[in-house]
């Protein structure tokens, strides 16, 4: 069997945060202690990792004077270079302090939206200084439990304010092929948040000044969080290019977020999602944005790296062996049959076609789904 | 206290369909006999409801000839006159006949694509016929349990090419002023349908070649079924100017489609999204897309019909008394506070904020709830 | 590789109602034609299914005459010995007929119970007719959509009252070895159905007047409706000795009754399972509820039939692997340590334990999680 | 309209760590400082809170010395005293700490499940001191995300021992009517938590040395979370005697733990739930468990705890007026009809039954169920 090394190649990704999570959680204290943010760049550097994302603030203390940030800097070049490492997604931790707590970008208090405007643009100068392009946006306080105290068309038009916003600095700062990207969530930490799918954050995109320079970081968990099937969401996104990033992790659907390593649930979903990434080449990092199980100590952390990796190489390997499987393709091909465009209005209107007649036609569907998990279980 | 009495001026409408409904389940027969869809607009107009919505198939059944479709549409009209009801939406069933069983606009077969274009022109026609300015589409069937036998962004393109081409129609036609609108819905009777929420429904529509002639009918039952905030979703989509028409019912969320009377669950949501179409002065009909218990009696069928309307009156007279509160009025304006423009970026960055500063002004989030639940209960 | 050919000796079962199912939905029409329950008995047993279950109803038409009923029989017990299958589980259809539209044990009208009675006592006779010695209840209409117009504390006295008077039956006509079974669902065909999983079910068995000779038989997809733990419930029905059948499926948690080929979905859950019965040496038949895809025709319902046993056997053999793979088992044992039981009160109290010394003990979950992803993907 | 202002009589009760809550979650910091157990009874007191429920680490910080521990529990007894305030309820937190991590009662590690029963000793003789005749267990940590790595039977061998170990101290000490409880939830912290629901937690109970001596204590939320109706939960815990708490609080179903204040969702199931307390005259304390919204200051904590209280008594009214709605009344006793009890075997099996006469009786559920909601909205 293939031994499942990950290469630089692979292009994967980890957020500094998913290995500097202490497994605190709402009823417990932290299982494990902290890490630097350089230290992390380092160590996954060193496993071939392509790459690292953050919040400025995971690297960067938010109480850094000037010439620390700076110096933190240097230093995170320096290991970026020592261990062959980029960084490709640089965003803004906007929910954890309790200025945030009732929203950043569209709370009510516009000291607090020029706040948060402020962290995104340090995020924007700090991504440029370290050759990254994207900055994502997480607005994980932007929503609400009390619907009757935020009005939620004006909540939609904050976050395109916001968004616009940033977009301008962008054009004045004059930085090249620099991308804003969203990242939907349907809820927690609050009740409900605003954009809870994929499929609402393009509408709102839809709606910018420069729709063209925003797009999506989709993460599965959050898919399942709304009870959705992720194959479907990454599929529409990506078919009007707007897939920006990908966090690929597991959950299980419509409960508390998880977080969990990517292949820990969902086998069939997830090869699903691989699929789609590796047919359609799509030339994204392949990053994960979970943690390891709070029960996991510092050291055990890296197996939880090391897993998430292994698993998109296995399944890769499969993507590549079902599209080899000629009784498969065969089955699927009889399935999609001969393809036509639509006659014109007259023409069609002048056909009859008895409805009966088309229910004849075998679809193959429990054949083609037992092949399916027969080669994610291995057995052909 | 008030009576509650509908009015035409109202704008309330059903669906054929909903008083249709025989009370067949997955385990069950049915429990209540037919009713043809001349009848129920009769009985309808008579209960001072404005307007019906139909899938053409409701009124005229798919096998009728040319003259007994011409008839049944005479006796519609003259129906229409007698109890002064009108046609506001009209669709088609192509989620019912066996042919659809694996996707109407996104089926492999262009045949089934073939056919279910001939059945909404069909239906295009008979609206403008009927003085109907709406064709909403509802594609129950273009869904996939076994997701490796079509391709989602396959799908994708389908449901576009399916809408260009009727509005290709509506423009060839000349008929005026005539919408198209899409229904989205999570899942049932597919494991997951395309277009699962009405996020993913402006997506598509941005994407389609006359968007502004495009809307989203939005069913709260559906937005439920996915988990979502449906005060959250209409928002958005009043918000862009895409409201074409809205489905008000009620539903116990994450589980099968249960389509019950608006005004049978949770109050608080409905509320605040009658609240919304009032406050926005929406001119749209107020629609009701759900059924009698299967437990009702075709005469009961009644009491879902004027239950339904009298809670939208009761709501409606809660909003205005919830916004002619004084004290709460006073607490969200006190919430809401002074608002000003974001600062210039220069100025921006060079205005340092104190994040600890921003956490100290009160939010009455509990009062505040509390407040509208009171109202809501009739307690002040 | 094996060739997974099921035998015999599986003990495989198939409900007679998952092959006769047609395909129809609340949104559609059937797909497929009916099918006689005579001729599913022998088509299953040519495939060298173990058994058969069944409502009664499913055999024998409810409006046949005494001979006729008779007459079938006679001969399904022919079938039984020529294609050497068995009945095991033989329950009757109180939930299809608009009699039961509000309940059939649960139901208002005393009427209405007693014919609910008279449909099991016929279950019974006739089960013991063919030699099967299970009645399995399933209550899917004794739920509540309106909760005000049924006392919940009532409904559990009635379904106490009638399965105590199923078994007082059993006892007075002297059917040894007989046993009842019940099998809980959250919900759908009612808006909630009691006692909606394993759990609520176990508690009420407890207060039966013989709580030994009644089980749980529990069906997959059902827990998962619920958004619970499949592997957990089964876990907890045998511990106390109470699983008198399971039904093998597949669901998508949290939506409408999909009824899945067993292996459609979520294989780690169905692996855990298949390993609990396995390890547990649990003598029951591995039973599969559940029916092909709408989308398939009379034929390709076997393409499910075949692939659910398939599944099974694929997943067994991998239990095989699992419990001999050496590196996983020494980290599951040094997982679990060495085993003491507690002090006694006084020595507890006696003896001070420091919380920070007991946290250092690795846990290895992250490995054991990825190792067993392994075996299930065929990789190790 | 009535001033709806809580007397001791209406047996309210708080949990400590309800009021102690300092807004912490998964992503951000805490939003108020905190509160000593002792300032957070005298509050309650003044308020007119019957009683306090806690953990005793609420009260009594761990590392207290034993001199400290009893000062504290003096000054809690004269705080009490002053402020007409009991103690109903006293258990342990045995979920903060990191030795929990893998669960408490439940861990593989033998001492951390001797720890974790120090505690609970403690917790029961600290309420003995205080009056208090209830231990509620809530074992939020005994679950599993790797359920590979844990036996789900012998963790139910475990849940059994812990119970029965504890009973067995409360009778070697001699503690009169002290009983024993425990606490459901399906799942968070854990991804799974064993004995998920409250069916769950009465089978268990049915196999405990002593189950007269240990009963549920109920949350309405932690049903919510699996998707579960909670009066029909409440009222099976009701019918067998069981039920030995109840907290009330408020939830969206089927997402993450919000303890939202009693009202702020869902006032239909509410209303049942409060009828049920009400007719039943339970005469236990109405608990509540929840905590105000993260956006509350600490100023703002005591709009929560009034409003979860105003909210009760204005639901009991409505239970008032709708028991005395003669309209309503009418409807449900024709509904229900009149009763008699099944026939003898013979006799039922000798009367044949038509079933389609018994469809013909109308259950008037349209009608009762907005008779129902109009109570609620304060319109009848």
């Amino acid at each position: 069997m293939a031994d499942y090394q990950p290469q630089k190649s692979d292009k994967f990704t980890f957020g500094l945060w998913t290995i500097q999570n202490t497994g605190r959680d709402p009823f417990g204290e932290p299982t494990r202690g902290p890490m630097t943010g350089l230290d992390v760049i380092a160590e996954l550097g060193k496993r071939n990792v392509y790459s690292y994302e953050m919040h400025v603030e995971d690297l960067i203390p938010v109480t850094s004077s000037a010439s620390e940030a700076e110096q933190i800097i240097r230093e995170a070049k320096k290991r970026m270079t020592d261990y062959d490492i980029k960084c490709t997604n640089c965003g803004s931790n906007v929910f954890g302090h309790p200025a945030f707590k009732d929203g950043a970008l569209t709370s009510h208090d516009p000291r607090v939206r020029q706040y948060t405007m402020q962290r995104y643009l340090w995020a924007i100068d700090v991504a440029e200084q370290l050759g990254c392009k994207l900055c994502n946006l997480w607005w994980g306080r932007d929503g609400a439990e009390v619907d009757i105290a935020k009005d939620p068309m004006e909540a939609v038009k904050r976050l395109r304010e916001g968004l616009n916003y940033l977009q301008a600095y962008i054009d004045k700062q004059g930085y090249k092929n620099f991308r804003l990207a969203m990242e939907p969530k349907p809820n927690e930490p609050r009740g409900d948040i605003y954009m809870p799918t994929a499929g609402h954050g393009l509408a709102l995109i839809a709606t910018l000044n420069k729709p063209d320079n925003c797009g999506i970081v989709l993460e599965l968990a959050h898919t399942r969080m709304a009870g959705l099937n992720a194959y479907h969401e990454v599929a529409q996104v990506l078919e009007v290019g707007k897939l920006a990033g990908i966090h690929l992790n597991s959950q299980k659907p419509l409960r508390y977020d998880q977080d969990l390593r990517f292949g820990a649930e969902d086998l069939k979903e997830i090869f699903l999602v691989v699929k789609l990434l590796e047919d359609s080449k799509w030339p994204g990092t392949r990053s994960f944005d979970a943690h390891a199980y709070r029960t996991a100590d510092r050291e055990e952390v890296w197996d939880f790296v090391n897993g998430s990796m292994r698993t998109y190489l296995i399944l890769r390997e499969k993507v590549q062996r079902f599209n080899a499987d000629a009784e498969i393709q065969g089955l699927l091909k009889d399935l999609c049959g001969t393809q036509q465009p639509l006659s014109s209005h007259d023409q069609l209107k002048a056909s009859p076609i008895s409805p009966d007649e088309l229910t004849k036609k075998k679809l193959h569907h429990e054949k083609i789904d037992q092949l399916l998990q027969e080669v994610l279980m291995g057995v052909r």
